[in-house]
Order: C-alpha cells, then sequence, then structure tokens
C-alpha cells in the first residue's frame, strides 16, 4: 500500500512539474497535469476544513483524498484505454468515471435539494441516466472521450459539491431519512458512500488497467 | 445503489431467520447467517458512537457499515467460489479477504503501538505478509477456507480494533507522521484508508463474481 502510493505522487510530481517546464508550447492545459488540481498538502490529515463546519470538513477531506487518488490512477490514460472493454459485460474506465459524476450529481439533489431518489427532470435524466446505469448504453455511447473530458466533469460537480457543502453545517450531516434498506440514512452515510463508491471502481479500473494490451 | 442495497438486506435478514429456525440441527451457526452479527440498524447514521470518543466513533461507524456491505457481498461463496481465478495473475476472493485482515492488523501496529511500518516481528510477519503481499505466494497458500473462516479472520483483527478504540480519544485520530507520499498523514487517514480499502477490493471482488462460471 505505502510504498506504492508513495512512490505514485513522486512520480505525480515530477512528471507534473517536467511538464510545467513546456507549458508555453501547449494550447491547453490539461487538467491532470495542471499545478492548480495537484492535491492540497494536507490531504492526509483528514479532519475539519476552513470554511466548512467540523463535520462536514471532515467527511470532505476524506473525499479530496480519495478523489486525488482516482486522478492518480487515471490521469495519464490515452482514449483507447479508456475505451478499453475488458470483456462484452464490462463497463470502460472512461465510463465508470462518468458513473462516479452521475452518482454524485444524484445524491447533490437528493441530499441538498431534497428530493427523492429519481425524482430529477427529464433534462437531467437525458444528462446523467446513461452513465449512471451504465451497461450496454453506457458501452454505446460513453466513448471517444480523453481523460480531461472525465476529469473536468468530475470537477465541476465536485466544486458544486464543495460550493453546497460551505453553505451547511453540522447538524445537516446527521439529518436521515429512510434510504439504505430502507433504514434511517443520514447524509454523512449518503456522501460517505459518494466516497467510498469512488474507491469501489478504483478497484476496478486498476484491475482492468492491470490486463490493457500495451500501447 | 440504492436499489440494491435495499433488496439485499431484505434477503439477507430473510435468510436470515430461515436458518434460524432449523438452528438446532446446525452444529456450528456459521459466521455470516449469525444474528449475532447483523449489521445494526443504525448502521446508515454515521456519526458518533457509544463507547468512543466523537470522531473515533465517527470513523468507527463508516468501518461498520463498509464491512456490512463487504460481508453482504461474499457471505454465500462457496470454498470454489473463493478459491476462483479470473487468470493468472488475479487474486482469489479468498486471499483479498485475509489481504483486509492483513492490512487492517499491520495499521494496528502502526497506529496502536506506534511501530514504523513493516518493522513488525518475525511471528507477526509469517502470520499475515503472505495475504498482505498476494502474488504468486497468495495463489498457492490461501486456498481451501470456507467463508466462515475468512469472515472469523476479519472479525477477529476487528474486534480488536474496536478495543483499541475505545482506549482512545479525539486527540489520537489527529495524530500524525509523515506516511503517504511522505506526506504527514493523521490516525483519521490511515483508518479511512483501511475503510475505503475495503470498498476498493468489495469492488474488485463484485467484478470477478459476476465472471464466475455458474455453480
Amino acid at each position: 500500500m505505502k510504498t506504492k502510493s508513495t512512490k505514485s505522487r513522486r512520480n505525480f510530481l515530477k512528471k507534473t512539474s517536467l511538464i510545467g517546464t513546456g507549458i508555453g508550447m501547449l494550447p491547453l492545459m490539461s487538467y491532470a497535469n495542471n499545478p492548480a488540481v495537484l492535491p492540497p498538502d494536507n490531504m492526509y490529515l483528514i479532519g475539519p476544513r476552513e470554511g466548512y463546519s467540523p463535520q462536514v470538513g471532515t467527511l470532505l477531506s476524506t473525499m479530496t483524498m480519495m478523489r486525488a487518488w482516482l486522478v492518480r490512477s487515471v490521469k495519464d490514460l490515452s482514449i483507447e484505454e479508456l475505451d478499453f472493454q475488458i470483456d462484452d459485460k464490462s463497463n470502460s474506465i472512461g465510463a465508470m468515471l462518468l458513473h462516479l459524476a452521475a452518482t454524485e450529481r444524484y445524491y447533490q439533489l437528493n441530499t441538498f435539494n431534497d428530493m427523492k431518489w429519481g425524482s430529477w427532470s427529464d433534462e437531467i435524466k437525458k444528462e446523467w441516466d446513461v452513465p449512471m446505469n451504465l451497461g450496454e448504453k453506457g458501452r454505446q455511447e460513453i466513448q471517444g472521450n480523453s481523460i480531461d473530458y472525465y476529469l473536468n466533469k468530475l470537477a465541476e460537480v465536485r466544486a458544486e459539491t464543495e460550493k453546497e457543502f460551505a453553505k451547511r453545517d453540522d447538524e445537516w450531516v446527521m439529518k436521515s431519512e429512510p434510504f439504505f434498506g430502507d433504514l434511517p440514512t443520514n447524509n454523512y452515510c449518503k456522501w460517505f458512500h459518494v466516497c467510498e463508491h469512488e474507491s469501489n471502481h478504483r478497484g476496478q479500473i486498476k484491475f482492468i488497467m492491470k490486463r490493457m494490451p500495451a500501447a
């Protein structure tokens, strides 16, 4: 665990600074190599964050760490690799990344807008139902995008989460409704799920990456 | 997400009560169907827990939920399914379960006993290094065990974690050392990793389960 993470971060920093020197030649800095999205140096100090209530900040800090590890795993993938299907029932890595953004979007509507799960507008469904549900439609429709496309989508949705988190307090994280298994489920739990769900798919992404044909 | 979880818990409860009626006929109640290990009804209310300091209890509540979802995914697997190798570089589901117990054991030594990562005794290494490192040795040595074996190992290690958590306070969770990426890493972060690591492997376990030959 540890050694791998240490090495990967070092590589990440190294690559970032190398690319940084050539910045003038690039038409647009790619998301994954943008120093502005470099994980913060306090990302392994899980706990309260400035601008957020203590519990909300602590929750957000776990999500920030998880996201950094996800981005580190996928940031150098090519379009072909993002589209790669390991078998006929698999989801591509690209589709899984968009699925994570879709999940976060739906939990925003459920927990920030107090909408019953699935009661979103047709417009929202049109944008997010395919990546949410994956399967055959996902395989057909989600392909041909670069890593920047997926990471920007994830970052856009996360920015909205952070904006809304900042408006809420510790009472809100404890607010619950019957949800998982019809049991009382609080907002902390729903957002913990959004977070561990990234790890769930990151596990699958790493499994697939080890089995991709060499470029 | 939601629908699946709801259904699975209902099935879990149903199976448990069905088996409960035949308990007298069973020589030993299996771990997975033991009502005593039924997830608590407050498991989706992430937050402080009686007997633990507020942050420690909140952290533990995420670990309890994650563990319940892991157990739910694997509890009905046969020895053959637990040993199944999807290809020659894969880890079996059984090996991954023992790997999770090993990881938790090592984080106990690091965070409860203040031991430098990897500085454990030969006795400890002899028990846990193979499941920790997996790979070829893991494939050879970890097989032929029932689900009860793995779930009991996980539960044993978790019981120790809970015992030690109960002795500690919120100051302890914030204690840090250079760890991931050589950055300051607090105990909350290390245990959050133990937790999300279960989700990471649960993602892989579910991926493999969908591809196992039908019994």
